[in-house]
């Protein structure tokens, strides 16, 4: 596939230059570290740091989402890789202002490795505790008696962006963790694929599926899903993945959600927009109340042809942090 | 290509039906017509309306900016095709406030006759004033000596993000009216094509390009550009961009300007700031000022891959402006 690029082993790190010089008033790189992004604003003194991290490609997840009422830090890893340890634990060192760091990451061996090591060593070699959420939303992969084993997808900005406005509203460490966990506990994802994207590295799609088909839970580097099948409508593929949610997290009349409908790099905005409609009206029929919706790129699979949904169930704590107020390079929120 | 959608012929109004009911605070559907959409803020007494619109098919252009610091209200065309005169009459009845109405699209000949039309009608049937922008901002479209040729591509954002904030500072109708043309005049763009999107109704690419190729100036529905050649490198390509655009509008040393790094579809935002890598760097080699940059997905065709580059040089009172801020769905400032 083409593509805007230079060298294909540069990407990652052109890419974080070129972000670092559009956003100088959020972001700034660590002089320690080249993959660890912090951000620019003064820090409020006795806030608990919350730091975020994962594979490159999936922007604006997770480097876009460093700013007010969301994550303090960024750790950039290369193209769908975890960053290693040394990234995450500069960062934490950095944003530490007595009160410890809250990490958020997705499910996969690769970051609980790195970010578990990162843990240890701040609290090892500079004292700084360090709490963790691991975001386990994609309904598709793992079933629900095993929700441990479950990966990390869009629903992670929701648990981002509740963190975030957490911590600068005073929450504790402990409090910190515990109210993250709830929102990734509230939170339920499914996914479709219906193109591959392909490494700048190796040009090779990252999945094949033939011309008319489409892939139900489709993981967001490619992972296998649970149903290959003829593409079908907006309607019937939301139907879909929205019962999935709904059978795997029930839902009552009158209780209040918020709802991503995501794209995962070359789905139009029209086709999310297509598809937020039919949530709506299932939500509708549901009685379900529709609290706040975003729709748009927030974690995307470089140009992978796709769309997931994501629902959270709020109670009054999460939809005050959902509706504060956010200020990143990718994500404004007044 | 593979599409989420219902039936091809509905996509627009599911599109605007799934938009209007994901951010009811921010945007409304007039009664009256269902391709006018409106901010749901109450207005401003004694504001000079500002009404953007054209093809569907560029979102976040023209939709996703209605709100306050940028639209009142937005005409809805089909896709690629221009809006009859009749959603834009209604919305300026609506959005007029006794003060006039602005209206800003680009220049096409369907835009440039409904549009017009629609003033005519505005002024002859309800004595409302209008004022026109025409957005010019693609050098690739026409030489300088024809610059009333060109067309509007992905600037059009800077001017309405101008005249947006200019209407909410209090600007009379031709002051309005001046500013905008200012913005319009101090303001170019030059894109690159690599993939071709699809309409909905005929499945179709929109042109045809060699696997290794790319088109420099290419439209964005599709028109023919200046040249094509084989695919250069992010860094080649951006300088090409870049170095057109300061030969049509000398820059000097000293001057402030804003930059937009806009992808077309599916050309990922990793590719985009690297883009924006190589025009911070050839900014600063010249002197020129870099005021404030905007990357990422304002103004598509569709699925395309490609981007463009667009560069408005700022006066103190331009730089004023794009520093207002604004809240929209699909584009928030603080």
């Amino acid at each position: 596939m083409k593509k805007l690029i230079n060298n294909p082993n540069h990407v990652v790190d052109e890419m974080i230059s070129g972000y670092i010089k559009a956003h100088p008033n959020h972001v700034k790189l660590l002089e320690e570290n080249k993959r660890s992004i912090v951000t620019a604003k003064p820090t409020i003194e006795g806030k608990v740091g919350v730091l975020i991290g994962g594979g490159s490609g999936h922007e604006p997840a997770f480097m876009g989402y460093v700013g007010d009422g969301m994550a303090d830090a960024v750790a950039v890893g290369n193209i769908f890789a975890s960053p290693p340890p040394d990234p995450i634990l500069e960062a934490t060192r950095v944003i530490d202002k007595g009160e410890g760091v809250l990490y958020i990451y997705g499910n996969y061996a690769g970051d609980v490795m790195n970010f578990g090591m990162a843990a240890d060593l701040a609290d090892l070699e500079y004292g700084i505790e360090v709490g963790t959420v691991l975001v386990t939303d994609d309904v598709a992969s793992a079933p629900i008696e095993e929700k441990e084993k479950r990966r990390g997808i869009a629903g992670e900005f929701f648990i981002t962006k509740v963190a975030g406005a957490a911590s600068e509203k005073g929450y504790k460490l402990n409090e910190l963790v515990s109210v993250a966990n709830k929102a990734n506990d509230y939170t339920r994802s499914m996914g479709v694929g219906l193109t591959p994207c392909s490494l700048p590295q190796t040009g090779q799609p990252s999945f094949e599926l033939g011309e008319d088909e489409m892939e139900i839970g489709l993981g967001h580097h490619g992972e296998p899903g649970v149903e290959k099948g003829k593409l079908q409508t907006a309607d019937e593929v939301t139907e879909r993945l929205v019962q999935d949610i709904l059978t795997d997290m029930p839902i009552s009349s009158g209780e209040k959600v918020v709802v991503l409908v995501n794209g995962l790099g070359s789905t139009t905005k029209m086709e999310l927009y297509i598809m937020f409609n039919k949530v709506n009206e299932m939500l509708k029929e549901k009685g379900i109340n529709l609290h706040r919706s975003y729709v748009g790129d927030y974690s995307t699979s470089l140009e992978m042809g796709g769309a997931s949904v994501s629902i959270m169930k709020l109670d009054d704590e999460l939809a005050e942090l959902i509706d504060h107020s956010a200020d990143c390079p990718m994500f404004v929120q007044k």
